[in-house]
């Protein structure tokens, strides 16, 4: 596939304009603000190169759609696909970085930080033993990319990993995958729960009592997608100690607005979507190495299944 | 060589008796505090296992020493030891506890916990991206046991490690090991200081000025000995920078006293000398193996060399 007019909206733009120049590729790009996108634009582009899309407009004018995040239910979540629009995703360090950001919250709970911080304060000499990471059981929803560097990161350590997957099938470094249905049995052995779901219509709200009230004293963290989470119920799971701790870097509403009770929450570490940053840099590398393998017919390894929604 | 009389003197006693009974060795045990013990019960032992001696008993009367921790310094700093009396120490999971401590306080700086705690408290949402892991260099004082096993974490991580060593002998997971007197010229590119040395009369105070002022705006973690760092030098580091703060789980004096500067210092980190903690189990397994080794003229792995001081 021929690919020649490419469009660029998103607030990197400058970034990404400044490394796609030094590739020379003999292409024609424009860079807008999504305010400035209008219909005619996407008449011309062959590609669209985006965080999200917009209801009003019609993407299935161009031949290809690139996301430059992981999570493409800002393209497909409750929005129509035209079959014939390839839609691919940014692949990049995600894993790594939502690994790091877990593993520095489980060992910030391991290694009581918060419990030394107020000894300090009191100037209270008082021995306490840290957990150990092998002493632990995690479960990973979401076996992928990013669940899967996850495992790998935190089986290095010993840590007893369990994932679910719609599909139950197993995968390396994961002592067992369960499917969402036969997961219930092994909750109440669970420490930790960390959700990298994508949103889709199925994963939506799938965080509710159901899940929360077979957990004992367990640390939630949550690194998919917000509307995953049926906030209510977990502001209740926090209350009656099901959930001992929730770590959220998504909202159902971002930027999360200041009346939710999430904020006031003794038991919760809130972060601004940060766990899992593309930059420009990256988002570069993976764009051009895509749009090479789409010119050259090649296997597409980032590519969305449109109809599982990612 | 036979040992038969074994007298233990710790606070883990009670602990200890009970694991060791399972064994079922055919020896006579005593298991005193240290209020307790007298010239005779040395006299009557042939291994003597505690976490220290006093200088008003000889040692030399018993064969064999068995420290229950991984640091020698209280049975061999600024004292006479008789060449002819084994010294062991323990060697368990003090690298595994000490990397995972040493991690936990890097991620918690790398993503920013106390900036995202302090946003959560005022219900701000302003997006700061971790830093990655291997975006940092660190510097391990120290390439035994422990020094090594930090090595291999962080480079899991792909961090840049570096050590310092007496011998400058080059080891896995390090990209380089300096004497000390070579290291100098790297401090300043040094994101993360590690001290794991053994306090010897070649370390007291090793970390003084001298290292601070070459530093830039590093992370400072002691899991070392106290005595091993000039507290007041680092009080001044502190106040100008170099070192941007310190995680400091040994001290000079412990329980730190309630008067000591460093307890209300803004950027340090205190924990209560818990970051390799020898627990019963792993005493009484490391034991029950020296003490098969021992008698059956096996190498010792965990002798201490008296003359380094570790």
């Amino acid at each position: 596939m021929k690919i020649n007019n490419i469009l660029f909206v998103s607030p990197l733009n400058q970034e990404i304009q400044n490394l796609i120049e030094k590739y020379k590729l003999d292409k024609q790009f424009h860079y807008l603000t999504e305010d400035e996108l209008r219909d005619e634009d996407l008449d011309w582009a062959d590609a669209f190169v985006s965080f999200k899309t917009r209801a009003s407009y019609d993407y299935s004018k161009v031949k290809w759609v690139h996301s430059l995040g992981a999570g493409v239910d800002s393209f497909l979540f409750k929005k129509k696909w035209n079959d014939h629009v390839i839609l691919t995703r940014t692949i990049c360090s995600f894993g790594e970085r939502i690994s790091e950001y877990c593993l520095s919250y489980i060992l910030k709970d391991l290694q009581y930080h918060d419990q030394f911080f107020h000894q300090k304060a009191e100037k209270d000499w008082r021995p306490i033993t840290p957990k150990m990471l092998n002493e632990s059981k995690v479960m990973i929803y979401g076996t992928g990319e990013i669940g899967q560097k996850i495992a790998q990161v935190l089986s290095f350590f010993g840590v007893e990993v369990y994932g679910v997957s719609w599909s139950g099938k197993q995968k390396e470094f994961l002592k067992k995958v369960y499917t969402v249905d036969t997961h219930f049995a092994l909750l109440n052995e669970m420490n930790y729960l960390i959700n990298t779901l994508p949103l889709t219509e199925k994963t939506e709200h799938l965080f509710n009592k159901g899940i929360f009230s077979d957990l004992w004293s367990v640390g939630f963290i949550n690194v998919g997608r917000g509307e995953s989470v049926n906030e209510l119920d977990l502001l209740q799971a926090l209350d009656t100690g099901h959930v001992r701790f929730a770590v959220l870097d998504v909202f159902q509403a971002e930027p999360l607005p200041q009346v939710n009770p999430l904020w006031e929450h003794p038991n919760t570490m809130m972060t601004p979507h940060i766990s899992a940053v593309t930059t420009a840099k990256e988002a570069v590398e993976c764009f051009v190495d895509t749009l090479e393998n789409i010119e050259k017919n090649r296997p597409l390894p980032n590519k969305v299944d449109v109809r599982k929604g990612f």
